[in-house]
C-alpha cells in the first residue's frame, strides 16, 4: 500500500468517524415506500404513454403548446401549491415536409435515395437542393488535409459513434463534433453541403438529427444526418465511384424567435419554504419519434417525485420545485431564463437534481458539489441502495441546472446508459422503448434523494 | 456513529491497509482491452444469433443436440486446448402437441378459447382433458382454508409476481411457490388439475412455464400456467359464475431419461495448470422462445471468456474451463455429474463463475465465500469498474456451481435484472430481446474477473 493510499484511507475513515450517521429509520421506511409506491403506481410511466401520444415536443412547434399546457394541467390535478409557465422565448426552426437525397450520377446506383434528415438550425437547400460530389472525410484533420479538394462538394463526415467506449455517452462526445461543428468546418474550404453519419449505437437505417451550428463569419451550408446504413452503403459507392454525385433537399427553416414556456409546480417546504430543491429535465424534444427517453422520461420522473410526496401524504420540511425546462436541445433559452429569474427573486437554491440520461435503471447520481458534501452524501447511500442507485461521484449534473449559481450540490440522475443511443434524436426515441419498472425507479431515486435533502439538509 | 459502527469502520480500514494493493498496469491494460474487443467484436452476440437459430433447448430434445454440437465446435474452432462432451442422463418430458383451455359451461363466456401452457413435469390430461369447476386461490393457506370445497376441480393459483419488489428474481421467489407446489398441495384436497396465473412482470398473454414437482404419497394431477391477462379475465369472469367451467387438455409427457451432456472447454494454466477456475452457465432452456437470455446468454458469455483471451492472445497462469451445464431447469443432472466427476479425479477448482440471470448490463458479482476473500477480492473492483461492475456482495451463486465443493469462491454474475421477468420461460425470451452491448459486457465482465483470479490468486 503507497503512501497516499495510506492517506486516503485514513482520511475517508476519519470522515466516515465524523459524518456517519445512523440510518434515520422514518425517513428509511418512507424510502422503501416511495419504491413500491413508484413501481406498484406506475404513475410516470401512465403519465409518458399520455404525453407521447401529443407527439413530439420541438420547441416552439404546436406539440409543444399541447404539452405544456398538458403538464401544468397535471401539475394542478395533482395538487401542487403552486403551478406556473415561465414565458421564455425560444428559436423557430422548423423540418418542412421534404428531405430527401438522391444519387444523380452514378454508373451503378444512379436513382438510388438515401435516408436522411435535416439537422436542427440548418438552413434549407431551395427546392432544387444542392447537388455535387461527395468528399467522405473522417474528422476535421483530414478535412484540413484535403483543403481545396473540398470546394464545391458535399462533405461526408463519416466517422461512427465508437462503440468500443464502455460509456455511450463518451462514444457520442468523440463523434458529435461533426454534428455540431461540421458545417462550420466544411465550409472554410468551400463545401456546398455536409452529411454526417448517424451518430447512433444501433446500426439501423433511421437518421439521428440533434442540433448544429454556424458562425456569422463563414457561408452557413446545409447539413443533415444520413442513416448508418445508408452511410456504410454510400462508403462503398464512393470506393468504387468516387465521382459519384448527389442531390438533396431539405425544406426546414428558421423563424421568428416564438414565446414558450417552462412549466413549474412546487410544494411548499413547512419549515423552510425559502429553501428550494429544484428537481427537473428539458420538456422540448427534437421532432423525432416522441422524445420519450429524451426527455419525456426526466420531465415525468421529475413531475413524479412531488407527486409521489403527494401520494404519499408527505409533506417536506424545504420546498420542492419540478422544473420542465423548455429549449434544451437548441439555445438552453428555459434553462436561462430560470436562472436569471431566480437570481432577481433572490430565491435561495439548495440543490437541483436533473434527469436527462434516459429512462432506464438507476446506477448512481453525479454531483457537482465540495469535497466535504459529496463525503456527507454518500450516508445517503443506505435510503438511495433501495432504488438501486449504488454510487454518488463528482460528475456534471446536467445541461439545465448547471445554470443555476449558488447551490451547495447539483445532481446529474445516472441511469444505465448502455440502450439510450439506439434511440436519442430519432424515430427510435418512442414510448415502447421505455420499460416501466426502469423509469420508476429512476422516479424513486430521484424522490429518495430529495426527500433526504428536504429532511437532512445539506 | 455508534460504537458498533466505529468498529466496522476501524477494521475496514485495517483490512484496507493489509490488503489494498496497487494497480498492476499490465492487468488493467489487458481488462481495458478485454472491454473494447468485447464491445467491437460482438462476438458473444453472434453466437447467440446462430445458437437462438436452433431453437429452444428443452433437455433431451432434438434441438438440445444440434446445440451440444453446435458448441462444441465453436470451442474447437475457437482454437481451446480441450473440448468434450460429458454424458450425463437427463429427465426428458416433451409438450406434445396440444395445449388448450376452453370455457364449457356459462352463461356469458362459453367457447372462450384461454392462453395456458403446460409446467415442465406436468402428466397429460388424456384427449378429452380436464373438466371442471373453477376455485380461485391466493396462496396455499387460502387453499387450506377452502378445503373440501376444492375436490373434484381445478384449482386457480391467482397471487401474482409482487411488481412493488425491487429486485424482480425476489418478486418472482415470492410467487413461484404456486407453480412448483402448486400440484402437490392441490391433490391434499382432491382437486383434479391446477392452472397458475403466468409469473412475469410484462403483462401481456404469453404464458410462462417452469418447472413443477410430485410427490409419490399423492395423486398426480395436470398443472399448466395460464397467461397474465386471460388470468384477470378468468378471475373476473369467476366473480360473476363462481360455477363457470372449464376443460384443458395437455398432450405432455414423461418419457425415460435419455443421455445428454455437458459441453466443456478449457485452456489449460501455463504455471499452475491443477488450478482450475469454471465459467458456466446451463445450456438446456425451456422449449419456449428461444432461452435467448435463459441461458443462451450466460452460455455465450461463458464461451467467450475464454475466446477473449484467445482473440487477445493472453495464456492465462491457470487452467480456464468453460461448462455449459445441461439440465439446470429440472433436475441439475448436469451439475451433479460435473461435482461428481471432478471429486472422482480430484480436480482442484479454486473459483467458479456462474451468469444465470440474463444478458443484461452489468451491476456487480455475488460471491459465496469466507470474509477474508471476501476483502482481497473488493481490491479488484478498479479492474471491473471498467465493466460497469459497481460491487462484490456475499450471496447466492448459482445452481449449477454451487454444487462443486471446496472452490475458495463461487460468483454469481448479477446484471441488471429489470426486464428479466418480461421474459423468462416464455415466448418472449428471443434473440431480439438481448442488447448486444448488454451482452458484451457481461462477458468482459466476467472474463476480467476469470482473469484476475487466474493472475492473482485467491
Amino acid at each position: 500500500m503507497n503512501f497516499l493510499l495510506f492517506c486516503f484511507s485514513l482520511l475517508l475513515f476519519l470522515f466516515n468517524l465524523i459524518y456517519s450517521q445512523e440510518i434515520d429509520q422514518r425517513l428509511y421506511d418512507l424510502s422503501k415506500k416511495i419504491v413500491r409506491v413508484s413501481l406498484i403506481d406506475n404513475k410516470g410511466y401512465k403519465w409518458l404513454e399520455e404525453l407521447c401520444k401529443i407527439g413530439p415536443r420541438l420547441s416552439g412547434s404546436e406539440n409543444s403548446y399541447k404539452a405544456i399546457y398538458w403538464a401544468r394541467d397535471k401539475m394542478k390535478e395533482a395538487g401542487f401549491d403552486s403551478v406556473w409557465l415561465q414565458p421564455v422565448m425560444v428559436p423557430n426552426w422548423k423540418r418542412g415536409k421534404i428531405e430527401k437525397a438522391t444519387i444523380i450520377e452514378s454508373k451503378k446506383y444512379k436513382g438510388r435515395n438515401l435516408n436522411i434528415t435535416a439537422f436542427g438550425g440548418s438552413i434549407g437547400t431551395g427546392e432544387n437542393g444542392i447537388s455535387g460530389e461527395v468528399i467522405p472525410v473522417r474528422d476535421f484533420n483530414e478535412l484540413k488535409l484535403k483543403g481545396d479538394l473540398v470546394k464545391g462538394k458535399i462533405v461526408f463526415f463519416d466517422r461512427p459513434l465508437d462503440t468500443g467506449e464502455v460509456e455511450p455517452f463518451a462514444g457520442y462526445g468523440g463523434a458529435v463534433d461533426q454534428r455540431s461543428r461540421g458545417a462550420i468546418e466544411a465550409a472554410k474550404y468551400g463545401a456546398i453541403g455536409v452529411i454526417v453519419r448517424s451518430i447512433t449505437t444501433r446500426h439501423d437505417n433511421v437518421p439521428h438529427t440533434g442540433v448544429m451550428y454556424y458562425v456569422d463569419s463563414l457561408p452557413k451550408i446545409p447539413s443533415a444526418a444520413i442513416g448508418y446504413q445508408d452511410a456504410d452503403f454510400l462508403k462503398e459507392a464512393l470506393d468504387e465511384e468516387p465521382d459519384l454525385k448527389i442531390n438533396f433537399v431539405l425544406s426546414c427553416k428558421t423563424y421568428e424567435d416564438t414565446l414558450s414556456y417552462n412549466v413549474i409546480g412546487e410544494i411548499r417546504g413547512s419549515e423552510f419554504p425559502d429553501e428550494i430543491i429544484v428537481v427537473g429535465g428539458h420538456f422540448d424534444s427534437w421532432d423525432k419519434g416522441c422524445g420519450a427517453h429524451d426527455d419525456g422520461a426526466g420531465s415525468v420522473q421529475s413531475m413524479e417525485v412531488l407527486d409521489l410526496f403527494k401520494r404519499l401524504n408527505f409533506q417536506p420540511k424545504r420546498t420542492i420545485r419540478c422544473v420542465l425546462f423548455i429549449d434544451e436541445e437548441q439555445r438552453q433559452r428555459g434553462a436561462i431564463e430560470y436562472s436569471r429569474y431566480i437570481l432577481e427573486k433572490n430565491q435561495k437554491h439548495i440543490a437541483a437534481i436533473e434527469s436527462d440520461r434516459g429512462g432506464f435503471t438507476p446506477r448512481g447520481f453525479y454531483v457537482d458539489t465540495d469535497s466535504l458534501t459529496l463525503n456527507y452524501l454518500q450516508s445517503f447511500l443506505p435510503y438511495l441502495n433501495l432504488a438501486k442507485i449504488d454510487w454518488i461521484r463528482k460528475g456534471g449534473s446536467g445541461v439545465d441546472i448547471s445554470k443555476i449559481k449558488n447551490a451547495r450540490a447539483l445532481f446529474g440522475y445516472v441511469p444505465d446508459s448502455q440502450r439510450y443511443m439506439d434511440f436519442h434524436h430519432s424515430d427510435n426515441d418512442i414510448f415502447e422503448a421505455v420499460h416501466p419498472r426502469e423509469l420508476q425507479l429512476g422516479s424513486a431515486a430521484m424522490a429518495i434523494l430529495t426527500l433526504l435533502i428536504s429532511e437532512l439538509g445539506l
